[in-house]
C-alpha cells in the first residue's frame, strides 16, 4: 500500500506538526510528547481524550469546544506512553481535576493508569470512563470487556458539553459514564488498512467476504459472510444492535454512520437511509445523526453503526454547541 | 471492490435520501430530481451547484449557511441533466437571480448552459461561473480549457457569504470569478477508485508508481513517477503550483490540502507540514487552512494541494462564517 509520509517512525509527530501548522490558532503541541492541547484554557474540569493514532481524525481532531481540551497520542494503533498522558494532563488541568475519555483496550488501561497515578503524585485529581460501546466486541455477560469505537465521539460530545458547562469532576464524570452506558456501536469489515511502519495489512479477506464485528485494529469479529446488498447488510447489523441495550419503541436516540477509511460517503449515506427506516419502523425516534468518517482504521473498507440512547439530561449536554476542525454542532 | 450499496444504477437516489434522513431539519430533496435545497429560503441570490455524483461530499454537503443554496446530483461521474438543474435552480430562486458554479468539465457547461436557457425562459435570471483550478489540466494558455477540482469549496466558501451578505447577482458573479481567478490547485494520484456500476477501477497504476496532475474521474496527468516521501512530493508540486498563478513573497493564502478518498488524514496532515514550511520559505503568509477529503473520487487513493491568494475583498467573504454537515467555519 502507498502512502505519502517520510520517515515511517516519525508519522506521528509530523501528523501532528501538519495539524498545528493547519490549526494552530486553536491547539498548541507539547514539546517532547506526542501531546495537542486547546489554546483557550477555561476555569473548568479538564478532559484528556487520546490512544493509538492512526484513526485519524479521532483523537487528534476532537479537542475543541465542547469537546476535549487535550489529546494523547501513541504510536499508530499504540497507546500513548504514560508520561505523554501525564503530560497532556497537566496542560490543561485548571485545578478542578481532569477527566479521562478512551477506548477500552488493555494498553490504553494500562498507560492512563499509570498517568493517573503519577498526576495525583502531582496533585491532580483524574476520574476515568473506559468507553466500551462495540457489541460486537464481547457478549453482554462480559460488558466490561468490550472495545471502544466510534462511539467514543458521542461520549466525547455529551462529556465535552458538561465540562464546559461548568459541571464538577464527579459530575462530568457520572455524566461521561452515562453516556457511554447509553451508546452501543456494531460494524463490518470489507477490506483492510495498512499500518505505515510495516506497509502490510492487518488482516486480509476474500474479494467477496466480509467480517462482522472486526475491532478496528483487526480485531476478529463474529463471523464471516458474503458481501450482502446494503440494506440486507444493514438489517444484519441493526437486529443484534438493537437487542443488545435494548433500544426499544418509544426510544429517542442519537445514530452515528461512521466510515472507517475506504467505504466512502455515498455508501456511507446509503447505509443511513435503511438505518432511519428500521429505527422508524421500531418506533424510535432520531434526534440527531452524524454520516461521516470519524474513527477509521487508516485505509480499512466498512463501516459501524452506532447509537445512543437520549434521556433528558443526555439531550441537553448532546444540544450544546461543539467546534474542532473535524467536528462541528450547533444548538438545534 | 466491494461497495455497501443496493441497486447500482440507484445508488444517487438513495444517497439522497440517506442525507436527507440524516440531515432533513435543514434540507429538503427534489420529489422527481437528484436535487436538494436548503429549507431556510432567503431573501437573496440564490447559488446553485453541482456535477457528477461520487465525489462526496462534494456537491450534497456544500449547501449551508453562507455556501450553497441547491445542489443539482448527476449520476456517478456524471454530469446532472438540464431539468435537474432547472428545477434546483426554480426551487432556490427568490426572484433575485441565480448563479450557477460548478467544475469546468464538457458535460456540465452543456447542461447547466442548456438549464440557464430553460430558466430564463421561465424568467429567471441567472449567472454562471466555471471553476478551473486543475493547473495540471492545460498550460496556462489554455486556461480556460483547465478543470475544476478542490479549488471548487473555496470559490462556494467565498461566493456563498457574498449571496449571505445581501449582493446583487453581478456582484456575486463577479466576486465568485475573482475567487476562482485567485485559486489555483495541482493533484497526484496513488491508486484509482471504481465506479458503483461497473465495480472496475477508473484506471491502474502499478504498487510503486504515481501519476502527477491525474484528473478526479482518472483524466490523464502529467507524468508519472516513482512514488516519493511526502517531502520530496510536496515539493514537485509546489513548484508548478506557485509558479502558475504566480504566488510570490507578501501574498497570503488559504491553503486546502484535499484527500481523494483513501488517502488517510494522517498522510494529508504531514503533507500540510511541508506545504506550510514551503509556503514560508517563500515569504508567502497562510490565513487559515483546511484538511480534509472534500473532494473525492470514490475510494481514490492521492491528494490535491489547493492555495487562493486573498485580497481585502476575498478575505472578508473567506471570513464569514459557514455551516454545512460537512464544512463548518466561524469567524476569525
Amino acid at each position: 500500500m502507498k502512502k505519502i509520509i517520510n520517515e515511517p517512525g516519525n508519522v506521528v509527530r509530523e501528523m501532528i506538526e501538519g495539524f498545528i501548522a493547519a490549526y494552530g490558532r486553536h491547539y498548541r503541541m507539547l514539546e517532547n510528547e506526542n501531546g495537542i492541547v486547546r489554546k483557550d484554557k477555561k476555569d473548568k474540569v479538564g478532559i484528556v481524550i487520546g490512544g493509538g493514532s492512526g484513526h485519524e481524525p479521532l483523537f487528534i481532531g476532537f479537542a475543541g469546544e465542547g469537546l476535549a481540551d487535550g489529546v494523547a497520542m501513541g504510536n499508530v494503533f499504540a497507546a500513548p506512553p504514560p508520561n505523554t498522558v501525564l503530560e497532556v494532563t497537566k496542560a490543561v488541568d485548571a485545578g478542578k481535576g481532569v477527566l479521562y475519555l478512551y477506548g477500552n483496550y488493555a494498553g490504553d488501561v494500562l498507560n492512563f493508569d499509570m498517568a493517573a497515578e503519577l498526576a495525583d503524585l502531582e496533585g491532580i485529581r483524574t476520574r476515568t470512563v473506559r468507553i466500551n460501546d462495540d457489541v460486537a466486541s464481547a457478549p453482554p455477560e462480559r460488558i466490561g470487556d468490550r472495545r471502544g469505537i466510534a462511539g467514543d465521539v458521542l461520549v466525547f460530545k455529551v462529556a465535552g458539553a458538561a465540562a464546559e458547562a461548568g459541571l464538577s469532576l464527579d459530575d462530568v464524570a457520572r455524566i461521561a459514564q452515562k453516556a457511554n452506558d447509553a451508546t452501543r456501536s456494531i460494524g463490518v469489515a470489507l477490506s483492510p488498512g495498512t499500518i505505515p511502519s510495516s506497509g502490510k495489512p492487518t488482516f486480509t479477506l476474500a474479494e467477496d467476504e466480509i467480517e462482522f464485528g472486526m475491532g478496528i485494529h483487526g480485531e476478529p469479529g463474529i463471523r464471516r459472510e458474503k458481501l450482502l446488498p446494503a440494506d440486507e447488510l444493514v438489517d444484519k447489523l441493526m437486529e443484534p444492535l438493537l437487542a443488545d441495550l435494548p433500544f426499544v419503541s418509544g426510544d429517542e436516540v442519537v445514530v452515528l454512520i461512521n466510515g472507517l477509511g475506504s467505504t466512502t460517503l455515498l455508501e456511507l449515506l446509503i447505509v443511513n437511509r435503511r438505518v432511519a427506516q428500521v429505527l422508524q419502523e421500531k418506533g424510535i425516534s432520531v434526534y440527531d445523526t452524524d454520516v461521516n468518517s470519524l474513527c477509521t482504521t487508516q485505509e480499512m473498507g466498512g463501516m459501524s453503526i452506532t447509537l445512543m440512547k437520549l434521556d433528558d439530561e443526555l439531550k441537553h449536554y448532546y444540544d450544546q454547541p461543539a467546534f474542532s476542525p473535524y467536528y462541528c454542532k450547533r444548538k438545534k
